[in-house]
This record gives structure tokens, C-alpha cells and sequence, in this order.
């Protein structure tokens, strides 16, 4: 019966032994009577679960800190190299791999154009071979890496891995950690990749209050989000939550890849600002823009909409208004029914200057509700192109934590 | 820090404690044996606790059960009416209140048409009124009412009790709880009516699986929603969550009144479904619906235009089609981003015959995202008009459970 949590001694030394941990990995150098401070444990019980934690190599002394009266302090601090984690983001252009050690710095990195994911099995086993190269490039024992997370644009069931729907990838019910596992001996585990970004999108290195909503998006060839609740990732029933991206926003709109009509991806995703973009070239319309693409207008994308708006041309200024106005529209169911604190906006759309951005939050501004007295912080992700992957480790490291796996 | 719960022999002596009480709510009447095998405690920590429940009166003997081979086992079980809760829904048309002992039975109930909810203050002092009369009707000690749960239509802010907005009521900025507290010396608790109402609606009894996520919505005069994770309604970051009603579902659509254009509740709502009724009728369309009321049509509802579209009125047969096509299109977002197991559809409009239901789940069925390879299950509401009332006593009861001030 699941709502029976077991309390017993056992669960208290390891939850005691995760805490301080804990406060180490974020909080180090640091002396144990800080620790015990920030912990609420005793002195005795924080010096034994250091003795142990010294004796496993995972923290290490650096010497004497600044005294506050008394004889001088021993400072701990994390080994950071006292294990790994791999992070993989299967994106549809570039696939990113970082290695991260145990203090989330980046000790590794790879990257590869896509190419051709079909046929799917051959793909993974590529995949595979990334992962095994990166894993080369740490030059560490295989023990030391603790995990790998894997992110992937498209549905993902939770419980085995399998991508069960991948438009971008022309994939349907693709055993992919099945496939990775053949080859790799690891703990591994898929994710969607517009998730694993939140989560990583989310996290503010130092931040004292961690108990934000935080709703981010990814803005870019698609569009999916992820809400993350403090520092956990919000998973949903099946692990299908976030697909903003499919929600109905002009009822009887244009046809998206889902199979649905008038989907916020089919009217403001990149994809869909290039396929307008398109139609008005092929219609003659445009002329600044058709100018940009130097008569390639069928290799059309989003970004030369977005600079040919900013040249002036009205109709590729319409469209990007458009685009804008659907996703603060979006982006406002997403407000109402989930009341976050902070929203992030994420992805390649949002690489075109700030006045798109701007545009989104006026469009939001009017569309949710606005009785509700919420402080809502609206910014962009800041984190980079390695975004995702990281996020794929911090999913994984955040699960091993859950259940109690980080070896220590 | 919010990240570290600190762990020692109180905190384990209090769960192991309300492990054994729930347990003997759930699952009661039953024996310690069986006790200590679902909370996987040992037998004598669970003789130590059950003869301290039983020493505070709120559990009780009702003698041997049957044998399962040796000497037959005392049975225990709840002392239901060991405490009480109150639990208001303070609804547009009535006001109504329940009262319920520790087992969830309900000892006394009451309720009382609205009528002009203004000024404020004085209709506060009402709702006081009735509170204690139906703590009066229960002829009990004060001390053994542990709390009032009150459910309100409109935006409440979660830390005051304070109810922001409340079209219903025409309040705004109504310190709710504050006045309340004036004449109430009891623990009180202010939630938004829609959240209460899935609360309830979430629960069944003896049902083993507790991991549901549910997402119900109330659908009547207005329209809003909660989201129940497990047996914990989500909150958000200030308590506004679950505003389905105000997401925009058609970009130029009818004014609501939230200010805004085209949300969910100015086309779909029973308030919607009536105007629209009241427009066509002034321009002397909808034969039927005209006769069916009699000449009175400004003072038409909702629940008439359903009667004249099962008559076969084609333009109010238009009417109630569109309604459910945009509840079934906003439903369809909380899915895709949500991604429930569970979706309950509650309030008056589905007391209008059983076609209605199968119009919105043939719209969700035609606007939600499908390869999710999600069994999503879709059921109408089923526990009638007290409902919202008992949500309250139920959020009541979560909150003083989580912060261990049940008296036992």
C-alpha cells in the first residue's frame, strides 16, 4: 500500500547520510559544525557520516578553515571527480553528449551532426558509439560512471524507454534504452528532451529557495515545455506531460504532424514560420524576404523570417507576429491551469532578437488571466546549446538520488 | 534550507503513529497483526500505539475477530465521531454545509439559498451564522471540532484566505477568512470551490491504487478545474491554479468576465450557453426554445437550451454542439500538458442528459494529442450536491494530516 512510507533506522542513517551529502555537494568547503547547523543533526552523527564519506573518497579535507574563536576548523569539500554521469541530447540537427563529474562540471563534451536517424537500429547503435567514446575520453574506470541520460525529442514511456512516437525522427515504438543497453552496461535512462531542458533551464546554481513552479518552453523546429516542481520534474501519468506544442489554438487551422488541426506547433513553431514563409514566396508575395533567400526559398527557415521582418518586409513581419501572438496564447493556458512562479523561454525561435521576446509577453499579458495577484517571473534560458544533455544528467542524478542509488 | 527534512526518533514515533491511525481509518475494523504487516511495523511498536489511541479515545475494541488458527485477535477500529469537521461551499445559488465526523460520516448538514451576497461584510457574517448553527445541530463539545474548511468560487490567496476575485459575487480583495475568524475561534482553511469540488470528486473509497493524477473540472455557471496528485491537490505557486475557464479558445471570441476575449468560460459555460440563447431569441430564431420559455427569455438557462435541443431545436442544438466541441478543445490542453489518468467531468451542465458527455469526449477524442499510447479514463462526477462541501472538509483534513496536527 503505497501510502505507508516505512520509517525505521535504516531509512534515517541513509536519509541522515544523503542530507549531509547534500550540503556538501552545494554548500562545500564547509566544516562540520556547519553541517550539523544546516542539517539540524548532531555534531557526533555529522562526524560519522564524514569519517565514512572521507573513507569512501567521494569528500576530501582541504585543510584548515578561518576560525571563529576557537582552534581552526577542518574544511570538506566534494571529490568532484569521485564519479560521472553522461548526458545525450538526440536532437533532430546535432547530437550533444557531455560528461559531467559528481559537482555537475563538465569534464567532456561531443558533438555530431544528426544525419540520417533511419533505419532507427542502425542510428542507436551510433549513438552507442558516442557514448562509448565519451565515456573514452574521461579516462576513468567504468565503475565511476554512475549512469547515462538520454534525451529525445518525441513521446517517451516512462516505464521502458521506448520512443513511442518521434515525428521529427520518423520513429514510431523504437526500443531505444533496450537497443543502448545492448551495448552499454550502464544504468541509463530516456527522457523527452523539452524536459529534461526544463529541468536543467530550472536550476539556478546558489539559489536559496528552491521551491519555485517553474514552467519552461522550448521554442524551436517543434515545441514542447516542462514543469518542474522545486527541483523535481513534473512527470504526469505516463510521462506524456508538457506537449503545449499539440494544444488547439485555432480550431480550424492548419494540419499538424500529429494528425490534428490548427495545434500550436502547426501555426508557430519554426517549422511553421518557414512553411508560411514559403507559401507566401511561392504566392509572390514577400520580396525582402524572397531577396534573403537568394531564390532558395525551398531551403527557407525560420531564422531568415525572423531577419527579414527585422529589414522591414510586412508580410514576414506578420507572420512573426503571428507566431508570437499563438504562444503567448499558449503559454497562457499553461499559466491558468498551472499557476507557476517563473516561465522560461527557451529554444532556437528565441535566438532572433529580443523583440520576439517581447512580443510573446505582451501577447501573454493579454491572454491570461489577470485577477490572480501572481508574481510571475517571464525570462529566456541562458544555458546554452549543452542544455539539454545537461539536463538529461540531472534527471538521471536526481532519480539515483530518489531512490537512493548515488554511491556513497 | 527547504531540501533538508530532518530525521530523528520524534519525527519517526509521529509518522509510525499516523501510519497506525490511517491504517485503522482505511482499512478498520482490523487486528494489530494485520496492522503491523501494512504499515510493515513490528507488533510491538504497533501494541505500543494502538494503546495509546486507544488510551486518547479515538480508536476502540469491538472484540474478537475470527481465528486464522490460534487464539482469535482483538479487532480495532476508528472511534468515528472522536472529532468533527465543518466544511462550507459557498456557491452563487446556495450556501451549503456539511459536517462530518473522523470516518468521513456525515452527522448534520444544511443549507440556505445566497441571495444578495453584498455588502461583503454582512453576508460574511451570515455564513458565521450558519457555520454555528450547524456546529450547534452536532451537540459536541467545541474542542472536538477540529477545523472548517470553506470552499469559495473565485481567486483566493493561499497564505490569507483573502478572496481576490470573485465575478460570481462581484467581490473584490474580501479578507474571507479574516471575518470569519471574527466570530469562528476554530482552524480554518479557504480554497477555491473548483479545487474543493475535485478533491472530492477524486477520492473513492477502499480504492487500492492511490497514484491517480486526476484532473476534474467543474463545468456550470463558470468553469474551472484542479489537479489531484495522489491524494494532494496541486496548489501552484500562489493558489490560482486550475483556471481552465480563462484560457483563450477563440482568438476574437465574446468578451468574459475576466476582461479578457474568447476564454473557455465566455463560450462554453452554463452563463454562455444562456446568452447565446437569449441573442437568438431576440432576433427571433430557435422556434422551440422560444416556446419552451414561455415568453420569458430573458430569464432563460442553460438547462432550457438542452431541453430544447433534445426537442430538436436546431439553432439550440447548435449551441449546446459548440459548447462541448470548445470544453472538449480546452480539456484537450490539460491533457496534453498534464497528462492525467483520470479526467471527471462535474457541475450542472452535465446534469443535462448523457449526450452532452459523449459530445465533449468525442471533442477531446478528436483534439487531444493521440500517440501518447495514455489510457485515459473519462467519467462524470458521481457525488452529488454536497460535493464541494465535503472537498473542503477533505482539504481540511490533508492539510492537518501533512502538518501532524490531527488530534491524536
Amino acid at each position: 500500500m503505497s501510502y505507508f512510507k516505512k520509517m525505521d533506522n535504516f531509512l534515517i542513517a541513509r536519509t541522515n547520510k544523503y542530507n549531509v551529502f547534500r550540503c556538501l555537494v552545494r554548500q562545500g568547503p564547509i566544516n562540520r559544525a556547519a553541517i550539523a547547523r544546516l542539517t539540524n543533526l548532531s555534531i557526533p552523527t555529522v562526524m560519522t557520516i564524514t569519517a565514512e564519506l572521507l573513507e569512501k573518497k567521494v569528500i576530501r579535507s582541504i585543510g584548515k578553515g578561518e576560525s571563529s574563536g576557537g582552534k581552526p576548523p577542518e574544511m570538506l569539500e566534494l571529490v568532484p571527480d569521485s564519479y560521472y554521469t553522461v548526458g545525450v541530447d538526440i536532437g533532430r540537427t546535432m547530437i550533444r553528449l557531455v560528461a559531467n563529474n559528481a559537482a555537475f562540471e563538465q569534464r567532456a563534451s561531443l558533438q555530431e551532426l544528426t544525419g540520417n536517424p533511419l533505419p532507427a537500429k542502425d542510428f542507436v547503435k551510433r549513438v552507442s558509439g558516442l557514448i562509448l567514446r565519451i565515456i573514452h575520453m574521461l579516462h576513468t574506470e567504468k565503475e565511476k560512471i554512475i549512469g547515462i541520460g538520454i534525451a529525445m525529442p518525441g513521446l517517451i514511456e516512462k516505464e521502458t524507454g521506448r520512443v513511442i512516437f518521434s515525428p521529427d525522427f520518423e520513429w514510431s515504438s523504437v526500443p531505444l534504452r533496450e537497443w543502448l543497453l545492448e551495448n552499454l552496461p550502464f544504468t541509463l535512462l530516456v527522457e523527452n528532451a523539452n524536459r529534461a531542458l526544463a529541468l536543467n533551464e530550472s536550476y539556478f546554481e546558489g539559489e536559496e529557495d528552491q521551491n519555485h513552479t517553474t514552467f519552461s518552453v522550448n521554442l524551436g523546429h517543434g515545441i514542447g515545455a516542462g514543469l518542474v516542481l522545486g527541483e523535481e520534474l513534473y512527470m504526469g501519468a505516463v510521462g506524456a506531460s508538457g506537449e503545449i506544442g499539440h494544444i488547439t489554438v485555432e480550431r480550424n487551422g492548419p494540419l499538424c504532424m500529429c494528425g490534428n488541426r490548427g495545434c500550436l506547433e502547426a501555426v508557430a513553431s519554426g517549422d511553421a514560420i518557414a512553411k508560411k514563409a514559403k507559401s507566401l514566396m511561392e504566392k509572390g508575395r514577400a520580396p525582402i524576404l524572397a531577396e534573403l533567400c537568394g531564390g532558395k526559398g525551398h531551403e527557407i527557415e525560420a531564422r531568415t523570417v525572423f531577419e527579414a521582418a527585422a529589414a522591414g518586409d510586412p508580410e514576414a513581419g506578420k507572420i512573426v507576429d503571428e507566431a508570437a501572438e499563438y504562444i503567448g496564447m499558449g503559454l497562457s493556458m499553461a499559466i491558468n491551469v498551472l499557476d507557476p512562479d517563473r516561465l522560461i523561454l527557451c529554444g532556437g525561435l528565441m535566438r532572433n532578437g529580443p523583440s520576439f521576446f517581447e512580443k510573446i509577453k505582451a501577447s501573454i499579458q493579454k491572454h491570461k488571466m489577470k485577477q490572480t495577484g501572481r508574481e510571475l517571473v517571464i525570462f529566456q534560458g541562458t544555458k546554452g546549446e549543452n542544455s539539454t544533455a545537461m539536463g538529461a544528467c540531472r534527471l538521471l542524478v536526481n532519480t539515483l538520488w530518489n531512490e537512493q542509488r548515488l554511491p556513497i
